[in-house]
């Protein structure tokens, strides 16, 4: 409880500053003096607990008051016609910060792969759900640490308390225990929202895509583990967007770890969230915050470094189940013994080459209690100022800046195993253990369009199959004819919305949006009962009788 | 401009009223005494345009106060904690109101509406858009009249002030503007948010879905508007949801009537909007609105009643352009001869049996400048209180009642023509005519579960073709090799996340989910290199090498 207020104190504070001068969300907040007062002895901390909760208590009667007089505020300028701003005012055309359209063009692209991912997903049996874009506040508060900061509230407007969903997770859980589901395997390919400081060229959004796939259930270990890893494997391979390995490590290792190392229990989380940071920041960058804002032991800090160097493989499993320190704490023989078990089953899907058991993955949110994984995109040979290379990483919001030690250019998935979250929704906390991966897609837009701008291939952004072309004028009804004889059998086709369009008009539009096929429609031919058809990339017309214009266009579509 | 301030203090009005005791927002308000008092004489309205602009900028200057004020308590308030709710607190598990979950079986549905859907739209040549759920305030402001009290906005966290999509057309109008994008057939399938009066069971969500076709382009008449028509048509067709009729009726034509009948200029909207009531009212009640709510004459509101109550065809539009009182009004000559022309295009594309030229057809949105068009389903024979006859109708999210008289029950699509709402976001003003049609789907939707749970057809709601499973203990990495042979096959496969599951458990599984095949591993089959393959719903077996398993169950599923 008072750790819990402390950081809501510390993450407000940070909201305040947020507003007029953006605070790096991933730059830790030094331990308040009150803080640090607490954690001396229990019979302080008792009565430091009975201060702040009386703290607490005045607090929430003065919020109280504030409440009821922005209420009287707000009616008041309601009834003065605030809320109906004035019309025909000028404002720039712009879209909310950190959000975008998608042009044609971009949901071609965003469709091809949203369709591969969920074809993986559909392959490992995966069945969709929906959940509403906002949750009751109520749901999605605690669940996010200091990110909470960043959750979008919708506007109080008499009724319940809103705010838009922060990722498909939350959503997940409420929905499960609301509906008592012990044992789901689902997918959710929606928007969610983020506060954070956008980046936009570099694929980092306010409202960007998550495509989640999730195994909920209680299941023997490591089986639905590992087949999520699989799942990483499989759309890494599908998409096509290069070299990648994928980190693997263990929450229960990660504390196990802390503890050889002497790292006080009430710390973990604080430590491992520095441990976060090795993938963008060099060791002794994290070292010093681990020391001078964490407050650690600087030898405890260098055991720590030892430690998250390691990457490897089973040996190296082997080599950390015999080390002194380890294999004294449960905690760590039990993570080791997970690692064992997820890199055999992760053999029998052939992905030795495309695994690294990595101790320096601890990833950023609180709710992981197991196996934690992320898919990384490495570095192309030769690639360097590539779009690739350049642009860091959107995952769960934050960016992911190049490890310049290991080669490797940003996280394009992650997730690992919840077990207890949906047990936070139920009245009784009956759990029901889950693990799951989310596709950070935009990153995965962002390194397509590159691919795609840089190569000049113009996407097609419609499926017009033929354009219906009138030779001369007079001929638009003879067109709406033919046209309605082709959409009826099922053709995708078009024409142009003007009575008398020029023929080379017509024409050049077919060329520029490469619509197949064209038909010319003229009164000399119509007068014997056909049209030209015409391949628009080789321009050769032949004549096709009316009758048999539809089948004729199928099978030259097939050809 | 005085005009629209005394709309916008109705609307606040009415918005005070929502909050504690909801107004029908279909029901209209009585013209203030103010409004009344300006309807005299030019002279008059100056004068009193004056005094009403003094008073607007008094007005402001005491909202910019409140502003003032309720930003500075909110700080305080998020100084003291406010905004960090405490965690582990006791609520109700639900969706906010208004709001659903989809469980997979109504993805499954939903999913099979919106592709017959996308595949109708391409089948037109439209292209994708996605615009963000959300859009500055301004954007929203002044589009949709009295429904601007029904927009969700969002909390001022700082920075923008940002309110939810109230529907798909204003924010394509804010696209079109800010991209100066000239001419589009685009598509855009997402959700939309009114703070309206759910009715759940009914189809009527705050959350739910839009399917919108629109074409933007300067072109020749009432061409891209015949278009939009048959789009209708095929959608309803292809969805197969019963008999339906498409309603048609222009604007121009409406405003042209009005004045042929000496409806003053002022109150065209106004009583536009309570012809729009009488799908759902008789023409009593509509002609009490019109005389005793906004003041208009007995006897132009009995000439009103003459014309509202015509429909037909092509040979109506001849009767009314011999009609005396409208052949003088220049509007609705314009009206009825564009009338002529879309009816002559609607010959042309088979929908003269589909279409019906009303004149009561006049829809809620202030937008639309000429064409306007519905699609209504019919009562089947003998349908009453089924599903389809018991539920009122999702239509701009308002309860739509069936029509007693005409024996329909209910909009499933709605759309027109509005040339002047992407010159609202230009800042030189310059229009692109569009002209649009949306789908119902969250109804359709609706009609579909109910016939769905009426036939007891259990969807599938996964794709899963082949289930390994295992005859005895102690195979589970037998199933992990095969699984992975499958999966890297592309075959669809899962298997239990249990090391030992009783085969009985897991062949029930198969035929509860309808999986059409099994593969069932043991120790004697696989030291031969063969499995069993099993189909599922004859409970045949017979025996499979391993190194086939593949092919053989490609074309096992292609029988």
């Amino acid at each position: 409880m008072l750790r819990s207020i402390g950081r809501q104190w510390r993450c407000s504070a940070a909201f305040q500053c947020h507003c007029s001068n953006p605070v790096r969300r991933q730059q830790p907040l030094a331990p308040s003096s009150v803080e640090r007062a607490f954690s001396t002895t229990v019979g302080q901390q008792v009565k430091a607990q009975q201060q702040q909760q009386q703290l607490v208590q005045e607090q929430q009667q003065q919020m109280n008051k504030i409440d009821e007089e922005v209420s009287r505020l707000l009616a008041l300028k309601a009834k003065l016609g605030g809320d109906a701003a004035p019309t025909n005012q000028k404002f720039t055309l712009k879209t909310p910060k950190g959000t975008r359209d998608y042009a044609p063009q971009q949901m071609t692209l965003r469709q091809g792969v949203l369709d591969k991912i969920i074809q993986v997903f559909k392959r490992h049996g995966g069945e969709a759900i929906d959940t509403p874009v906002f949750e009751l506040k109520e749901v999605l508060t605690g669940k996010y640490g200091e990110d909470s900061k960043l959750i979008y509230d919708l506007k109080d407007q008499g009724g319940e308390i809103l705010s838009m969903r922060y990722d498909l997770t939350v959503p997940l859980a409420r929905y499960l225990a609301m509906n008592k589901i012990s044992s789901i395997k689902r997918y959710h390919i929606a928007k969610v929202y983020r506060r954070d400081n956008p980046a936009m060229t570099r694929g980092r959004y306010r409202e960007f895509y998550q495509c989640d796939f999730d195994i909920a259930g209680t299941y023997d270990p490591m089986l639905a583990d590992a087949e999520c890893v699989k799942i990483v494997a499989e759309v890494l391979d599908t998409l096509d967007i290069g070299d990648y390995v994928i980190k693997l490590n263990h929450r229960q290792l990660l504390d196990g770890m802390f503890e050889a190392c002497g790292v006080p229990a009430k710390d973990f989380r604080a430590i491992c969230s520095a441990v976060d940071k090795l993938d963008k920041s060099p060791w002794e960058e994290v070292r010093k915050e681990m020391v001078d804002e964490k407050g650690l032991d600087g030898a405890v800090a260098d055991k720590i470094g030892e430690y998250v160097r390691l990457s490897g493989g089973k040996e190296l499993v082997e080599q950390l189940l015999a080390d002194a320190k380890l294999k004294a704490v449960p905690n760590a023989v039990k993570g080791l013994e997970g690692m064992q078990l997820l890199l055999n089953y992760c053999g029998l899907f052939n992905l030795e080459s495309r695994v690294s058991f990595d101790l320096s993955l601890a990833r950023g949110l609180d709710y992981y209690t197991g196996v934690i994984y992320e898919g990384v995109l490495k570095a192309e040979p030769g690639a360097v100022g590539s779009p690739v290379k350049a642009s860091p990483v959107l995952e769960n919001g934050k960016p992911v800046a190049a490890d310049q030690g290991s080669g490797t250019v940003g996280s394009v998935a992650g997730g690992g195993r919840y077990d207890n979250l949906v047990g936070m929704f139920d009245p009784r906390g009956k759990a029901v253990p889950c693990v799951g991966v989310s596709i950070g897609v935009e990153r995965i837009f962002a390194v397509l369009e590159a691919k795609f701008a840089a190569s000049n291939v113009k996407l097609r952004t419609n499926d017009v199959e033929v354009f219906v072309a009138s030779a001369h004028k007079g001929l638009h009804e003879q067109r709406l004819r033919v046209l309605n004889q082709l959409w009826d059998a099922g053709i995708k086709a078009e024409h142009s919305y003007k009575l008398n369009p020029k023929l080379l008009a017509q024409l050049q539009h077919c060329e520029e949006h490469q619509i197949p096929l064209a038909i010319v429609l003229g009164d000399a031919e119509l007068a014997q009962g056909v049209v030209k058809l015409r391949e628009v990339s080789t321009r050769q017309e032949s004549t096709v009788p009316l009758a048999e214009l539809a089948n004729e266009i199928r099978s030259r579509l097939k050809a």
